[in-house]
């Protein structure tokens, strides 16, 4: 039984899924999965500096609160191919409004870095 | 001399911003922030769980970025309040977003994870 999530609370448990959702590299990978289905190795290439044990963690992550699709090839060598399911579809729009966000008012962020005001 | 923000890239700034952008506290801090200013023991019970280091880390940290504006007033005991600049609202439309997808989407995640599919 579960009643109306409220992340405020600490003990609702939508709060890990909260710091899973807006985390960086979740934010990375659901948008760079908005092109199509892609492969470990093209994530890889694609969102620079991520570690194979986080993109293996973050995708598994994802996979499990059911926002991608992992669909294995019977290949030597093995394929497997990451997709967005339409729930993961609908957070990468919100995904994709923050890497937006970020490319757009970088450079305000960084006057404001500048300016050194702290009070 | 700052050219087009591309989080993508490891060696972007504009990484680190979105990984406090997406961040569980600042998505919480942000939300809580849009009903108007608040102080910081205001902001510690409405945010279930946040001890005080990281309350002031993460204020610390829109503050130093320009989203929120700090003002203390000259009073005995002191008195200090935060409240959303211009781009803070903007990030936190985004930031409630969020967590209103996170609300509402909460049912089905759970749905997912209580089916245990890993492939």
């Amino acid at each position: 039984m579960f009643g109306k999530a409220n992340p405020y609370n600490l003990d609702c448990p939508s709060r890990d899924f909260l710091a899973l959702a807006g985390g960086k590299w979740t934010v990375l990978l659901l948008c760079a999965l908005r092109d199509g289905p892609m492969r470990t190795g093209d994530l890889k290439r694609k969102v620079g500096g991520i570690s194979q044990k986080m993109l293996v963690q973050t995708l598994k992550a994802l996979h499990f609160n059911g926002l991608v699709e992992r669909t294995s090839y019977g290949e030597v060598p093995p394929r497997v191919e990451y997709r967005l399911t339409t729930l993961g579809h609908s957070l990468s729009d919100l995904a994709a409004g923050i890497e937006q966000w970020v490319v757009s008012n970088y450079p305000e962020i960084l006057k404001h870095r500048e300016s050194g005001r702290w009070d």
